[in-house]
């Protein structure tokens, strides 16, 4: 264990409750900003949460939000809220890397769908946040807030450790696989996956098909808000109809019936999650609310059954989706790609489009598989990960417990509520597609019982 | 009209046809696209298809594929095959401007999706091809190589004039409302749009929802042979099955059946224009091929019905999808998007996302309303354009008898079969979401007739 003196002080800064005082000057966007910074300071150079900050562009947007909420013309709820962006997703005033030494020093001169609208709504974009490499695989050296000898999880890394930390109210993620529910769990932030499609991902460098734009964040409401002011002014992805849901964070909503998913991360599972979740359990069942099991109700088992092979099926179907943009990235110079993604291209490349088929109709049966859940449950609950976060750097830990909702397309959500080794762990909300809003009301009323 | 010396002297090049040649080199790649840059070197000073070019990594190409070729070892049946690409999708080795001034010298430094295959496949990369601005309404100063007072029309406008002109074998163009047919038809070569998704656009900034790759061809055998090599290497948009069909052209099928469609470009038409459609559906008629139309079918009744809207309701989507990236453009320099872009973000910003889902909710009904065609009628024809290119390079022309097939999704081919005033005029064969090479094989058939 780290000394006392080396263990940092953590105190995430929800925003949405800070801005009650901004009407009366009490507070202003610039003096929070300032509080961040003055974290980000103390802790990053521990951390290692940002690849790239624009500090004056920041405090200069925050005097600009300041003013507004003077004089009662904030231009959204998170009007002034400092925020991290995914080094994936462009940004005009800073470089987009991509975690990747083929990007160093890329600039896209422009903004990406979700960060052009965070801008609109008055955001306070502060930087970029540390990726694994095109936010696959390989970690890129952000350490994890509650112990610097491990991993953050990934590939969301920065994002969630700079919100865990402190030095911002929230960030920007994505996730096809776990990336997103992953490092809010290890790092105890609340973690929000959305829908397939209902977040505009224009301008991320994240185009596979079951790639879907995150949120970390120190609340529900400021998850819920971000979320929803992307929406409000870019949709989602081309063709899809975008978030669905209320204007701000939906009201907690007891659910009548959870099903419990052990998932493929079970397994793996520690002793202290396992004790975890079963203490979780309890809690739900005395308030009232029905747990189904793979043992009590068939629905539940077919399921189970249906996302036991999530994670092949999904790495089968990204590397296919992965076929490009990796070629253009190994012909430019495959010595700055990874072996692990060397590897997975070559794997692509041994693949067919007819095999690329049979797996879409594959996934096509387990999402109709798990949509008929919805009739019989309000919500599926699980473990956001099978342990605190490992030990080392060297990787960014188990997705197994996370790769159902990416396969399936739903929107989940990563509450830290959990603790494994007197380290966060997360209880893992997921809803049905498209259904974000009937989540966070679930994931609210499960919160307030801890 | 223009003097005869005037006019330049146009002969396409036909690509697989020549290959027979090349394995004894009684012709060579080389050869091939020397005679192509032959013609570029005469033609383009006048015609203006080109923003940038790559001539000495041609030649490099073409060498190679030459030693390929002899030895037997082509990659691909188009192996050699000197190909623009449109200038919004991505090149390793050469800008991409996007016809517009916001990205004079752009590198993104990789190559898109279709442009990788492409290479992959052996295919010389000649340059990019002008657009007009975003791919959108302002055009770039390209000529009608058939006459150099009219629009080649556009957007894919430098694409269908190098193709016509016989500088190119091929080139990539993209439709979101009419941008490839619609060239195709006022420069006199083949236009094949693919349906929605079949081809992908990784790389490519048009990434609005009806949005779709296209190729302008020399011949039937080469556009489709363009498309399958991309589709084998890299498949359609994440998430769709990807172009079916075929690893050769798709043998002409004599169809049973066809729809005739006026479109809402029928109000426009020319004299001339109505003549030649006239006399193809009398060649078609004495073909044994049974036509169908509003008055004789209930069925294309309804569609013609449904599709009455289709503009408005395409520019509706298309305005949504656009209010990103055009807000973080006209952040960064509103001064250099034209008025007419500024107007149509403007009309975004008026929108909301419920508008949006509703006008997704409407483009459905129309394409279910198609589908019910498939089981009558085995592909529509149309004319291409209501009239041959109209004088002067202020607009790209008419797009009413193309949007359809755009907000319908479907796969659409110009045949170079009809004339107006003497210049070419296309005939538009439509076929079915992801029937491809159906509609390929009823186009080879309506082709043969003239």
């Amino acid at each position: 264990m780290l000394a006392p003196e080396d263990k940092p002080k953590l105190a995430t800064k929800p925003y949405l409750a800070a801005t009650a005082r901004f009407a009366n000057s009490a507070d202003t966007p610039r003096d929070f900003l300032e509080r961040c910074l003055a974290d980000l300071a103390a802790l990053d150079p521990k951390i290692g949460a940002f690849v790239h900050l624009n500090l004056e562009g920041a405090r200069a947007a925050a005097d600009r939000s300041t003013r507004r909420w003077r004089e009662g013309r904030e231009l959204s709820p998170i009007d002034g809220m400092p925020l991290g962006i995914k080094d994936i997703i462009e940004t005009a005033d800073m470089p987009t890397e991509n975690g990747s030494p083929l990007f160093t020093g890329f600039r896209s001169e422009r903004d990406g769908a979700s960060v052009a609208a965070l801008r609109e709504a008055g955001a306070v974009i502060v930087g970029k946040t540390v990726t694994t490499e095109f936010a696959a695989t390989e970690p890129r050296g952000t350490r994890n807030p509650h112990d610097l000898r491990r991993t953050p999880g990934g590939s969301s890394s920065g994002s969630a450790a700079a919100v865990a930390s402190g030095m911002l109210s929230a960030a920007l993620g994505t996730q096809v696989i776990g990336s997103t529910i992953r490092p809010a769990s290890y790092c105890g932030c609340i973690g929000f996956k959305a829908s397939v499609g209902a977040l505009n991902r224009g301008g991320s460098y994240d185009g596979l098909s079951q790639s879907a734009t995150g949120v970390l964040a120190a609340t529900l409401e400021d998850a819920w808000q971000v979320a929803y002011e992307i929406a409000a002014r870019t949709g989602g992805d081309p063709g899809y109809p975008g978030l669905f849901g209320p204007a701000s964070a939906p009201a907690l909503r007891k659910p009548r019936r959870l099903a419990f998913l052990e998932t493929a991360g079970w397994g793996a599972a520690s002793a202290g999650a396992k004790a975890a979740i079963a203490d979780a359990l309890t809690r739900i069942k005395s308030a009232g609310i029905e747990v189904a099991t793979s043992q009590s109700h068939p629905k539940v088992a077919a399921v189970a059954a249906a996302i036991e092979g999530a994670r092949a099926l999904s790495m089968r179907i990204n590397a296919w989706e992965w076929r490009w943009p990796l070629n253009t990235y190994r012909d430019r110079d495959a010595s700055k790609l990874s072996q692990v993604l060397l590897d997975r291209l070559a794997e692509a490349e041994r693949m067919t489009l007819d095999q690329y088929r049979d797996d879409l109709a594959e996934r096509d049966k387990v999402r109709a598989r798990y949509a008929e859940l919805a009739s019989d449950c309000d919500a599926c609950i699980s473990l956001s990960a099978p342990a605190a976060a490992p030990l080392g750097l060297g990787s960014t830990g188990d997705p197994n417990c996370t790769v159902h909702a990416s396969l399936l397309g739903i929107p989940a959500l990563s509450l830290p509520v959990l603790q494994d080794e007197g380290l966060p762990l997360g209880l893992q909300v997921a809803g049905f597609v498209n259904g974000d809003a009937q989540a966070f009301a679930a994931a609210a009323a499960i919160k307030a019982l801890f």
